[in-house]
């Protein structure tokens, strides 16, 4: 609380400096974090860049930032990276996982998902490896991901690294955890998931209940075993004031974790879900006051029926917090084939005001995806922002749809395809039987229904004349 | 109407008859129609094995199948077709389409869909063929596809027959559509779309309109293009008794189409699409009361957050008659991956009370369906079906998922997989780097932090004691 009444005092005084300053002194952004920035009313080059490629007007922009309900992902710091706009009013982003396992660890694949997540549209990747050298690893992936802003689980190189030196049953120290994090953030990262809202307490009651799947965050699994193993508080929790200055420094985004996300639908919306949304709210309310920009990440595994009330409450909670989803998996049976049920979880996440979607692949819950897999885990997740942008923002988000429509209309599949979201695997299938006509679809060739009742009504109209 | 109240009449008079009888000599079934024997208060073999697949009361099914919001598809005098029940507290079923094309008449492709269906579980399969000797193909077709029932659009043959004979701009006469439909009857087709609810005054209407796509339909095209050649009301439409004495004598379904279903996201829940629905639903009440089965085909391309409208208005509308919907799709843009954005509709759609769900494929808006895209769109839509069920029915439907979670807490991915939705393809990705462990995942190998945790779970639940 000390560390975070000083940061309060030093916002007033240097938002009085500021407004004004900024303006003509750009470079002056990087001695402080943007939230304090739009606190005292300046809009940076950075925000009018966001505000134009969205549409919005900057100052808005600017006030959305100010209060945390819009984000800009970068670390101030990093060489080459472009800001992301995340949150209220702002098209919804898709985020997409790489990274080595212990099982295989082959650098060069990972680099090569990079490379297909952007040529696909990815908006931000993360780097979530668990085997062979993690810094190398991280150091290749950051430079393959450049634009994009690159995100990390600190905790899961702490963990790992712990592990490789004292071997199994013990776990890092609270400095290793915090000296990873320092690391990441040096490197450039850009966001990191900080499973800070997980308190012993909830861990107890937790280990204790009767929950279908206790717990199936890695990063969750592996901050209750510390708490469990040292008898003591989640050191993020416990130290988060710290963990603040530390990101303020780099002006980077703390990306909250749900270590108690519903891993079953069974779980979905219980006591540990909602018990640890509600520390995660607190927290990130407090990142916000400090001057630092937090988003929150939620499930996981819920029901159809419970998504918008998720989304609902989270953003309630939170004061509008930018929500980070994965999936979510409306059932827990679909694997090999759960992009395609994390597509209509997400969809109705994004509509219900969700921010930022996790990409999932045909791999998950099975293993590492392939680089076809990331292509078609990414394509769902498009699909389903997509999906939810039409709902959020109307005729905003409805262009291309429109446009597709009206070329439909004209019974003319070539000319509809550019405006596809893949083209070039709109112009496979269209030619998959080698028959594609040049005008008109392949469905009834030379007897088009459609054509033929455009001749009776053009007859109509021109008889009522 | 003449029709309807003679009906009415024998209804009254076999009910008295029925009641009693039916139980002990259940081949009287066939004399009338199943309607009519709930409406008598019997329950049916039939009616009792469909209850007992569903897990439900046989008599609430009979009640149910007695009011129209229950169907039993199948053609009392087609052989070797088992019923499908299908409506409100069934659980939600899956519909393929299968069919040549003017520029792609492969017989053995289409049987081979048909197989494929069946292996990954269709619950009906739809002949749309609109290229080669269509009564052939048509007869081909349900002999593989039974014992599920089968469905065809016969306005199709009736426009291609005329269309062949006649050649570009003129259209069929009523008895030869009739006909067709009287062709299809006798072969053992059990449920036919009839686009019986697009009249001349709305068609009239719809081509002055400003719709994005004014008519996406097939067979909407075909009856619309009747009308104006012929300056006449849709056949359907004005002979509906006709027609419902011809399905009554076999007992068969009819599938109310939606002609004027929306082909554009812009253009759902317009006048159209709801003046057609208020139109199929009057129809359906009349079938129902005259003794015919009946079900309601939906759109279309509707934005997310309208589906849960559109589905509740046509329950309401109907009085709760079953749907049957193509979709929805939430964009215009996702070609070739429709099937995606068609799951996030349809699961939806299910989950608000949608009863029959049409698949849709990867090469929608584009192409015929590959056999390898069959088999995409099925799962696909499977799982729409299956995320709908668990909000309609919770824990009847759930049962899966929390068996496989459960198996996940064990951290056993390998025991999963059999209780998966396809085992084989979740079998191939577990093993696809080849190295998938005997116990635990693959994502991090002997640093699992679940088994850690669990062991710390363990010590501090021993202690506690």
């Amino acid at each position: 609380m000390i560390v975070g009444s000083r940061g309060f005092v030093f916002n007033d005084l240097i938002t009085c400096y500021l407004r004004g300053v900024v303006t003509y002194f750009p470079w002056v952004c990087r001695l402080t974090t943007l939230i304090r920035i739009a606190r005292s009313g300046s809009v940076t080059p950075e925000i009018e860049e966001v505000a134009e490629a969205e549409g919005i007007s900057p100052n808005k922009l600017r006030s959305r930032i100010a209060t945390g309900r819009v984000i800009i992902i970068r670390n101030v710091k990093a060489d080459g990276v472009k800001g992301l706009g995340v949150g209220q009013g702002l098209f919804t982003k898709v985020n997409v996982n790489v990274g080595t396992s212990e099982l295989v660890k082959d650098l060069d694949l990972e680099l090569e998902k990079v490379r297909i997540s952007k040529k696909y549209g990815a908006d931000s990747i993360m780097d979530l490896s668990t085997g062979g050298d993690l810094d190398t690893i991280r150091r290749a992936v950051i430079k393959e991901t450049r634009p994009l802003p690159l995100g990390t689980v600190p905790t899961y190189q702490a963990f790992i690294e712990a592990f490789r030196k004292k071997k199994g049953g013990a776990y890092f120290t609270e400095d290793e955890l915090f000296n990873v994090v320092e690391r990441h953030l040096k490197d450039g990262v850009d966001f990191m998931t900080i499973h800070a809202g997980i308190t012993k307490d909830l861990g107890l009651k937790l280990i204790r209940s009767g929950r279908v799947i206790k717990i199936v965050s890695r990063g969750g699994d592996m901050i209750l075993g510390w708490m469990l193993y040292n008898d003591s508080e989640n050191p993020f929790y416990k130290n988060f004031d710290y963990l603040l200055e530390m990101f303020a420094e780099y002006d980077a985004t703390i990306s909250l974790g749900d270590a108690l996300r519903p891993g079953g639908i069974a779980d979905a919306l219980d006591e540990f879900h909602i018990g640890e949304l509600i520390n995660n709210a607190r927290l990130a309310r407090r990142a916000i006051e400090y001057g630092v920009q937090v988003m929150i990440e939620g499930p996981g595994h819920v029901p159809l029926h419970l998504i918008k009330t998720d989304v609902k409450l989270m953003k309630r909670l939170s004061g509008g917090v930018p929500y980070y989803v994965l999936g979510p998996l409306p059932t827990d049976i679909a694997a090999p084939y759960d992009h395609i049920a994390a597509a209509a979880g997400a969809s109705i996440a994004a509509a219900a005001g969700a921010d930022l979607l996790c990409y999932l692949t045909p791999a998950e819950h099975l293993s590492l995806p392939t680089l076809e897999q990331v292509k078609e885990g990414l394509i769902a997740t498009k699909i389903a922002a997509h999906i939810g942008d039409i709902v959020k923002y109307g005729p905003r988000a409805m262009k291309r749809d429109i446009l597709v429509s009206k070329l439909r209309a004209e019974v003319n599949i070539a000319k509809t395809i550019p405006h596809l979201l893949i083209p070039e695997d709109a112009e496979r299938v269209f030619k998959q039987f080698g028959v594609a006509p040049a005008k008109g679809c392949t469905m009834c060739g030379e007897y088009c229904p459609l054509m033929l009742l455009q001749e009776q009504a053009k007859k109509v109209l021109k008889e009522k004349k």
